[in-house]
């Protein structure tokens, strides 16, 4: 009973991502075409609309996890889906500037199994499509929402891009300054994660013209569900399969602080100092498998899935009417059990 | 008698600049106060404010150009100053998030006679400060505008930026990409400097609340003074005063193709030829002085000063009323005489 429960929850959630996928990507893609080539040709490669030359592919995008937040809240609040979208495309317009900033800035050289942008492009075009983006962004909420709406809209938005512009700067810190310990990592990954996950979900109630106390808890519970969502995602960077989760390599041969490894060198143990000491050689020589190993006997899988638990109650806790954010729920369970 | 107008113009001129700093600077300190450290150090230490440990300075900071021309565009449409400050803010926050992408862009190490931000915290660091400067504008204008202006506002200033980034992209193309003539080079410099000229005037005449017509005439006075900025610039780092400039070095020792340079090489004469050789060689063996010789001999300085000349015509041709714009005049003037 609860596996089928489980499936047909599985279910509903692929059936919210996919409707709010496709109720985004006319507006998502109406935005992108506006920008000059080769600006509107790189956007929608990285949107995974076309390949480089800019002929259309069958490439799967992003999960449209946030443009879902925001619809979902919105209609929590009582609302229609349709005056959400043009936050729900804002949000994401802004996830996937993030992304091309941050795949410069962490070299990362693979996003969504593809080469990433600046890979192919170049690092200066890259920057000028995120920047653009993020213009983007700012513009659909101005075209797209009713006066207040759009200037309360924005200033949440631009908020929490600061946020995540800190959460960044911390992420890219703490990978030259050392051992950080779990609380320093879990406001690192507020900024990064869990403040646009708030305002995906904050914005779904603005638009809906909800009041102040249900705009604030649908922020709480986009935090919380983001930092379970990261949690996650730590998870899978270390025991995902790299077929599925579209990631090159383990997060521990290239030394990344996730949260795993945060929490097992912070253990005491003797498989932390072991683990520690690998961590101070050179990635190139690191053993894999003898890591993973060590994170695991330390405790470091265990405590990330009871944290990633603990957020996603918190989150579900926060929502003021579970009932009529039933849709929410889903996708919160779905972010505690996704494989990828 | 033309000297002494031209030393009054120049002294009013001076007045103008100065008037907007001080007028912006509390908005704009406070708009960069707000930012999580270690954003706030950086961005006041990138204004000008205070040096890299966070200890306050009397640098000089920028000309406070964009804001002058706002603040002058509002007043020649019979508003007060007061109200385009938070639009002249808003510009002057876009102006330096563009600076500090493209420093990291063109790898210049020097912005305003001291290094660069990106030299001192890193690329990811300079980024995400151009990141949040771009948020911070966005948020200046609707905290500090009233509702309907400020969503006209935030729509013509993200789609200046989009311009700004397809100009740099641009720029960027065609230092790897070989020769482009004038024309080319117009429309380059006319999305790296003329858009947000443009659009400081224009918002001017939209905090104003002027009719279309005059908005759409002062963006065309701020594109044209902008371009003929870009070209006066163009001279200034081939012939300017590098200690009045604060540029390190002549642009010809960086095999810069700025305006002077394409103009030169388009001329079909035997400098042009020369200088195209030189041009084709390692920089590291340029003979800049022998440059700057054929440049001027193949006739690219003069065709640049009449192609600024003719731009700053059009500028003030393009203004419904001079008399009122008196401010605008004086500025333009000041563009085309400056020498840094």
């Amino acid at each position: 009973m609860v596996e089928s429960t489980s499936a047909a929850t599985s279910h509903r959630a692929s059936e919210i991502l996919s409707s709010a996928r496709t109720m985004c990507d006319p507006l998502l893609r109406e935005a992108v075409s506006s920008l000059p080539e080769p600006l509107c040709r790189m956007g929608g490669y990285h949107f995974g609309w076309w390949d480089a030359e800019g002929t259309a592919t069958l490439q799967p995008g992003g999960k449209a996890l946030r443009p879902a937040l925001t619809i979902c809240a919105a209609v929590a609040c009582g609302a229609t889906p349709r005056v959400a979208l043009a936050a729900a495309a804002a949000v994401e317009l802004i996830h996937n500037f993030t992304l091309l900033h941050d795949d410069i800035m962490d070299v990362d050289q693979i996003r969504r199994g593809r080469p990433a942008v600046w890979t192919i492009w170049g690092v200066p075009d890259a920057m000028l499509l995120g920047d653009a983006l993020h213009s983007l962004a700012a513009r659909v909420l101005v075209t797209g929402l009713p006066g207040r709406t759009a200037t309360a809209a924005i200033a949440k938005l631009e908020s929490a891009v600061i946020e995540m512009c800190h959460g960044q700067h911390k992420d890219c810190r703490s990978r030259s300054a050392g051992p950080i310990d779990v609380e320093e990592y879990a406001r690192m990954a507020m900024g990064k994660t869990g403040a646009l996950m708030g305002c995906a979900c904050a914005l779904g109630a603005v638009c809906a013209q909800a009041e102040r106390p249900t705009v604030t808890a649908m922020d709480t519970f986009g935090r919380e569900l983001g930092m379970a969502f990261q949690f996650v995602d730590d998870l899978i960077g270390i025991w995902g399969d790299p077929k599925v989760s579209g990631k090159p390599a383990s997060d521990l041969a290239r030394h990344t602080m996730s949260l795993p490894v945060v929490s097992a060198l912070g253990s005491g143990t003797a498989a932390a100092a072991e683990l520690a000491t690998m961590y101070r050689r050179d990635p190139d020589s690191m053993d894999t498998a003898r890591a993973t190993a060590l994170v695991e006997s330390a405790g470091g899988r265990e405590s990330t899935e009871r944290l990633a638990d603990g957020r996603v109650r918190a989150a579900i806790a926060a929502l003021a009417d579970p009932v009529a954010a039933a849709d929410l729920v889903v996708l919160a369970g779905m972010v505690s059990r996704r494989n990828h």
